[in-house]
């Protein structure tokens, strides 16, 4: 069967390293991968030419595709669009609700050949490797009600954060079994002290618990949890966590690495469809110069190879490849260091293919 | 006029580390301050005698006083208390909404002495000085509706993130002044892509602006934030942010330091009555063994002096005393490093009393 993927470049580099991307594509297409590639506009790029982030057209082919692989949205650009509703991040937030993304795997890892790229000591980061499972379709990104108005007076805004219980069942049974295939540790991190919402949260970790009796569940509070990713995030193998605080701790997590732009991530739904994308940001500041890392993006063609299109043997190449290039003393301006050689987005493209 | 201030050791190691203030508060008398130290129980310990851990008597103590110093509350003997509202943590938190103490100071800076501490390389902190203003009795710590009910025969939990314009102003205006008498440069964290709360808050931000000429004002995500503090803290002077990124972020940024062990932290309300706290926690694991660091309990005193009593040249006089402790090299646990000596809780209060 062919699998249908749908490429949607965005904003700021995301066209750059999604070009890099689609070459990868196609070299596993030769390669025996029967898969069928479609593009998109999502994002700034897509009000740009429709006036919507994310365009019906848009939205019909990535309910139609297997996976989705994104480059990053937003950007100064359009900042100042007054209708929120309008701005290129609701392109991406569109998508992760309208597919039911709700299980986000953020991996913080820390490749041996950049450990010295992490602002962190070598000693406390050094084989770094945590896996942070964000839900992503709830919390307080989608909560009602939401809005700003006039209240005795003067205006206020407000948002709501909420869980159902069974929401918060369905993202811990995709951390307890990621827990099972890894370390065997799963932290589930909340505010159980202060937010009630977080108390449920905390109940329905603990009722999965005897579920999985080889994984260890442990709880911690989100501002702990954030001192102990600074202070020794080797403590940690996955880590389980709403919208909001899955959102600050996976950049923290990511950031620790010193090699954000190394870092693919999935968005998975119930039936295994799933978008992959890097971690970092558009990066309008640097977009259209070719210096962007394209390692990320291409690691998250890895990632979508192994979780939506089982394709296991494939994803161990790339990764195998982005590995070799390292070695081989090749880098970005980002991850850029002493005695290595700088090159640019394409040439980095170049490396990983011809490995 | 006599300062009349209440201390409240609390849990864990709080009585420890109150003992330590209560001998600095008895020098700084004989030193000519005229003060009046009373005591009040609160958080786990005030449960355990009053069913309640914020009795009406330590609130009307609290209220009478220009100054509460207060240790740290909770621990895990409290943690199975079904109801929420008698946990320890309410206690502090009925202390900050019933004093109104909505501006939290909580500077990250890093002793010269104690570089090697953090976990982080040491050019990326040496000199690392952030003071972090976080809104204290407002946003989602406080909104209504709260709780977990029953909905469409599932039980779902609740929170309401909520500022209001006037809120947003008030601590907005702390953090511009603190910036004015500081670097002159303010970070203002939101999440205004997702958050409709938010977006108020960033508009309040720049409509103060132009009334603080002097100061540079900037915005940033919250997740961006948490990167930035990981990757290059020393960029930020002041940040301000609501109550529940404030509490993330000050934690990580003062977990930057690789001593929070150091770290006061003041809590004040519009007539400048404050509460005064170390950043640590009550540490239970270690509660009662005598090697708990008191020195962030004893610049809690000199923060008190400092904010809510006008005595600057005994604030400072108690900083400096424990610059020379550490210039000595004594260290308790927490901050021990190769060849400097390792003391326990009473004898740094000693040393620090002694200078
Ligand atoms: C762009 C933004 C809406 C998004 C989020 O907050 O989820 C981003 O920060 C992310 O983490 O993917
Ligand atoms: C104990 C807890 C309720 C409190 C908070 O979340 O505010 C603490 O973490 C703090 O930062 O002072």
């Amino acid at each position: 069967m062919t699998h249908k993927v749908l490429l949607l470049p965005g904003d700021g580099i995301g066209p750059e390293i999604a070009a890099q991307a689609k070459r990868l594509l196609q070299a596993c297409k030769e390669a025996g991968l029967d898969i069928d590639v479609e593009e998109g506009l999502v994002g700034g790029s897509a009000y740009d030419v429709h006036g919507e982030p994310l365009p019906a057209e848009t939205l019909d082919k990535a309910k139609a595709a297997r996976a989705i692989l994104l480059g990053a949205v937003g950007g100064p650009k359009w900042d100042k669009i007054e209708d929120l509703t309008k701005r290129p991040e609701k392109g991406l937030l569109g998508l992760r609700k309208n597919l039911g993304l709700f299980g986000n795997l953020r991996p913080a890892m820390l490749y041996p050949q950049l450990a010295s790229a992490s602002s962190l000591k070598p000693e406390l980061v050094a084989g770094l490797d945590i896996m942070i499972v964000r839900e992503l379709t709830g919390g307080i990104y989608f909560g009602q009600p939401r809005g700003i108005e006039e209240r005795n007076g003067e205006r206020v805004g407000f948002n709501t954060y909420v869980y159902s219980e069974s929401e918060i069942e369905r993202i811990g049974r995709v951390a307890f079994e990621m827990a099972q295939k890894r370390g065997k540790k799963l932290c589930s991190v909340d505010k159980a002290n202060v937010l009630e919402v977080t108390i449920l949260w905390r109940e329905v970790m603990e009722r999965l618990a005897p579920e999985y009796p080889d994984v260890e569940l442990s709880h911690m509070y989100v501002d702990n949890a954030a001192m102990q990713l600074v202070r020794a995030p080797k403590q940690f193998d996955v880590m389980v966590t709403g919208n909001m605080f899955g959102d600050i701790l996976s950049d923290a997590a990511a950031m620790l690495t010193g090699s954000i732009g190394m870092l693919p991530s999935a968005s998975l739904n119930e039936s295994g469809q799933g978008m992959y994308e890097p971690c970092h940001g558009s990066a309008p500041d640097i977009a259209g110069k070719n210096v962007a890392n394209p390692l990320a993006m291409m690691l998250s063609v890895a990632m979508m190879l192994r979780y939506s299109l089982g394709e296991n043997t494939m994803a161990e190449r790339i990764e195998a490849a982005v590995g070799k290039v390292l070695d081989d003393g090749l880098r970005t301006a980002d991850i850029a260091s002493e005695g290595m050689q700088t090159i640019g987005t394409d040439a980095m493209g170049d490396a990983v293919l011809a490995v």
